[in-house]
């Protein structure tokens, strides 16, 4: 538990000194717009009670004062009269009043980028059984996922859609064009290159879709064939390599976005235009989408700068066909892999012989899988 | 159909003089890139069957010629010797040689903005009945709501979940904690304040979850209540309003992501971090979000900044708070809205009285209703 050293207020800002950390400073509104009170905060759902106009703008600190045991500050405002209790803890925890990563394609400190000198031993892993029965074996195998973007499931029934009961254990199902889930293997008319025998290259899945899904699962009910080898490759891994070797690239590829079309069968037409390496505002890395199947016409980048962003969609490529980024395992029977679609890529080799091979896909959505993996953590 | 008046060539560049147009110019590897032929493009499905580091990076043109009616040219090309046919009509709608705006928060002409001085009456309106029986009504309809970004349903069943099925008529629905649909009615310990009567200030849905849900129907089964009018506005044309007037604010407000949070039951621990006014890396304005009820504390502006960031906050609400955006209306049983919610708010006013008022709600993603659109357009 954090605890305060020094508190010092001028009617404008809070500032705190807190032992092991340092210095923050908070301003009178901030703190007031997050007050604590049932006035502000519902009790009953923690949410906000008031917009931020029913705020005064010239809101002070009034009063503030610490607890006796240096855990929490309790401030009243001026002219609104409200108070609140804001424990150390919190305030640390949503401190803005710190230094911050300014590298274009920064990541924060949940993610633990990968290349292939992680062994598929070290991915996050869990079987089935663990997985249904055991909170924690969840929690400890969904926190590698949120961490490393991809984890594999074992053991688990090879019945059709079992994928989805599987996804509902910690999320939600995205329906698609494609179905709930869908089955992944050689077709006579494939209405999609991933139904063939066809090797495909390292991809993300539908970024043709807006909001493409965050996460998908590949499920194994069988795997017989010559080939048919499973690929991963962190994306954020090779847009950051990019950054280092190849900066102007990096540059490009986050500047202009692309275009992504599906129109594999005649009642689909999905079209979507964002950039093959999405920054936040904040310059933190959040997407890479890239396609090769998929990937439409350029036009959204100048006649002149094209030739450049040839050079630099090459460039990226090439560093996604290096062998130094991929993980390859072959999937049996009842394994399955999830990845963040929104940062790991997954290939396939080609196949071919007497056996058969049959996966089935579905996408979920990360939004679900973080939210049970907080409540877990926070039980 | 467009014509082709005259075509010249180097080795990097086809340039295209086209009928009512003037010039376009196009690079051999993006022509190589995009080329037809069945052993670059599927015939089956129309993925492309090639990598780009298949293509050689020195391609060049070997030979350009245009079809006798000049709607086509054909290009040959060296080294590879494959040849493809490029329809003027397919080259001037994917041009790139191109004027782009460059004005941040600019619009494509697909978006046609919305204030109050438009009313309920122009908004994109369909029966159930004509909407689930004839093709063209619905792909009036759906084209409407991509214009607009709202769209009015009436004679609907006021059977519970109907929503759902309107829904699927155009696209898939987005399952979330709050289930498949959900009833949007007072309660006695409700989890998010949209279960009581209070009045809402106008918001997006869900921006603490990423992605966040791209359409939200709402349906009215009952609403006998005294007030409980929905209003809906068109953020789009508040952000643009807000850039026009205090560009600051909008600057600050598209440089900064701030946070969203819901922890409305024990279950669900959703966190976001995005801005209020989305831009894509060109600076095309692509979503808002804004909820006074879910805004987590702001921790990814710095200290200094904070006070300019709050007075960007309160100028784009009081605009949110501003009648001259609003289209208010009071769904009666069988409506339903439904809007885009990267960009149409919506905000209901306090109701009261002895009747009683119940929606349901549900979410959908734009993808699915921009497909069925277009498969519909091109039919």
């Amino acid at each position: 538990m954090a605890r305060i050293l020094q508190l010092d207020q001028t009617p404008e800002v809070v500032t705190v000194q807190i032992e092991g950390v340092g210095v923050r400073r908070f301003h009178a509104l901030w703190l007031r717009d997050n007050s604590f009170d049932s006035a502000t905060r519902s009790p009953v759902n923690g949410q906000r009670l008031v917009t931020i106009n029913d705020i005064d703008q010239a809101t002070t600190i009034a009063n503030c004062e610490q607890s006796s045991d240096g855990s929490a500050i309790s401030v009243t405002f001026s002219p609104c009269g409200t108070s609140s209790r804001f424990p150390i803890d919190w305030l640390l925890h949503h401190s803005y009043d710190i230094d911050r990563p300014t590298r274009k394609g920064w990541l924060p400190q949940t993610v633990r980028t990968w290349t292939s000198s992680t062994s598929v031993r070290e991915l996050p892993r869990v079987s089935w059984s663990a997985m249904s029965n055991d909170d924690s074996a969840l929690c400890h195998w969904l926190s590698g996922v949120r961490q490393m973007g991809v984890g594999i499931v074992t053991d688990m029934p090879t019945s059709p859609k079992f994928l989805c009961t599987m996804a509902r254990r910690f999320g939600y199902v995205r329906e698609t064009n494609y179905g709930e889930c869908f089955d992944v293997r050689a077709e006579v008319t494939p209405s999609n290159l991933a139904y063939t025998n066809l090797g495909l290259q390292a991809h993300t899945d539908n970024p043709y879709r807006d909001p493409v899904p965050t996460m998908q699962i590949l499920a194994c009910l069988e795997n017989s064939v010559d080939g048919g080898e499973s690929t991963v490759i962190d994306a954020f891994s090779v847009a950051q390599a990019l950054r280092d070797a190849e900066p102007g690239c990096f540059e490009l590829l986050t500047t202009y976005p692309v275009r992504f079309a599906f129109e594999g069968t005649a009642d689909v037409s999905l079209h979507a235009k964002r950039p093959i390496i999405e920054l936040g505002p904040d310059g933190e890395l959040i997407a890479v989408r890239f396609n090769n199947r998929s990937t439409a016409p350029f036009r959204d980048i100048p006649f002149n700068v094209m030739p450049d962003f040839y050079r630099a969609y090459r460039a990226f490529a090439a560093y996604v066909d290096d062998p130094r980024f991929a993980i390859e395992f072959k999937l049996a029977p009842g394994e399955a892999f999830i990845v963040d679609n929104l940062r790991v890529m997954h290939a396939r080799r080609a196949f071919s012989g007497s056996g058969r091979r049959w996966l089935q896909g579905c996408y979920v959505d990360r939004d679900g899988l973080e939210s049970t993996l907080r409540v877990l953590e926070g039980s």
